[in-house]
């Protein structure tokens, strides 16, 4: 598949985005066999055959290099996973579907993951999968959620049309957290987490709905609206608490 | 605190006891001051002035000092937590106490938490609060929870009583995660993101006796005792599902 996208580059992509996507595809196969720390710019640029002044023109730094893997990563999930969203409308098979074609995509890159980890998990990291850099991966795979959720025959609050998605997507950081800790083969043990998992996220979008949980509903809207990254827009409900203020007693 | 409990211990621990704690409180010491990585076990018993052998008999590595942090950190928040325990039963007010209290005990100690966590999020690492070595700790932190909800009014459902002590446990856990991250001044964003999301764990608390989640409840359970650490024993129900099979659909 990189094969043939890159083909289909050399016909019709111009001289540097042919250049970008040799640097970033250097980078990825280099951190694979020598590991994210040990890789650097120079040894980078030498192996892609371009100066080291031209691979900083494309991308500034590794963290950057970075930002082109989480967008690689999110085309590619975007592709593989078609057939799930044109398949079964049961929202547990495509919850589950769209994740484990997470892990399938993800596996080749596995083995840095962790150490690669360490460095997404500084506060400061623009690598961090809540970063404002990375807003564009991010947007990626929230849309796969919410086309995963829209072909779904679950009926969903319209009032909660902007959040699910998101919310599918922490679901999937968590996931993605699991992973990179996971030291089973082929990381049976995610694999296993998102055939228990999914079912229980499309119980809960489910469930929803429901008139008894509308409170509690509310107020995790009002929770993730505030604390997440690109937070769901308010969609003209009166405000169910006062923000600023202090805590809400839970009756 | 901290001196008072010394002091104790001077007229009644035995002199191995006093010397463990001397090379602890010198090692949180050095991490404050020089960070983690920097602090090596040679300057930590200099400091202390203990023998570098004497140090690695007490503390057989880095690792194992953080592992005493970590009992420590457990104990002063079971002391601090006290007057949340016996005040209010209102179970929003309980959990809010006890997350506000853990932020309030682990201040000091946010400096040097974000590149100290780098170590503790590495898969194979004994300082994940997931592993068997931080067993201790991790207990220590579930019997607050227990004591939280058990001294609450707020009723649950019997079958719940050993699950929901842990899964406020990897609540708290989430919190640690976002307050790692935390650049505010006192961490405020985690102090308002307990204050936000107490009210919302009390409420699901409450809701879980309702019938009309007795399946999702029944699922979470039992993917809680297949993934997390030291998981809930069964409780003499019968299985709600075959584990070891494909995924079950949510219907």
């Amino acid at each position: 598949m990189v094969k043939d996208a890159k083909d289909v580059k050399e016909v019709k992509a111009p001289k540097s985005e042919q250049t970008r996507t040799l640097i970033l595809e250097t980078a990825l196969r280099l951190f694979q066999e020598r590991g994210y720390d040990k890789t650097t710019m120079r040894a980078i640029a030498q192996e892609a055959g371009v100066s080291v002044g031209n691979a900083y023109y494309y991308f500034t730094n590794k963290e950057h290099l970075v930002q082109g893997f989480y967008d690689r990563l999110a085309a590619e999930h975007a592709a593989a996973v078609q057939p799930v969203l044109d398949g079964d409308e049961d929202l547990a098979v495509r919850m589950r579907g769209v994740l484990l074609t997470w892990l399938d995509v993800a596996e080749p890159y596995h083995r840095f993951a962790a150490q690669f980890f360490k460095n997404a998990a500084d506060p400061e990291s623009p690598l961090s999968p809540f970063s404002a850099e990375s807003v564009a991966a991010r947007e990626a795979a929230i849309s796969i959620h919410r086309r995963c959720l829209d072909g779904s025959d679950t009926k969903t609050d319209p009032e909660l049309a902007e959040l699910l998605p998101q919310l599918m997507w922490l679901i999937q950081m968590g996931l993605v957290l699991y992973w990179v800790y996971d030291r089973t083969e082929h990381t049976a043990r995610s694999r296993r987490l998102v055939e228990r998992a999914a079912p229980i996220g499309a119980r809960a979008i489910a469930l929803s709905r429901f008139r008894v949980l509308r409170p509690l509903v509310r107020q995790i809207h009002d929770v993730l609206e505030e604390f997440l990254p690109g937070a769901a827009r308010p969609t003209g409900r009166e405000p169910s608490g006062e923000p600023g203020q202090g805590p809400s007693r839970s009756g």
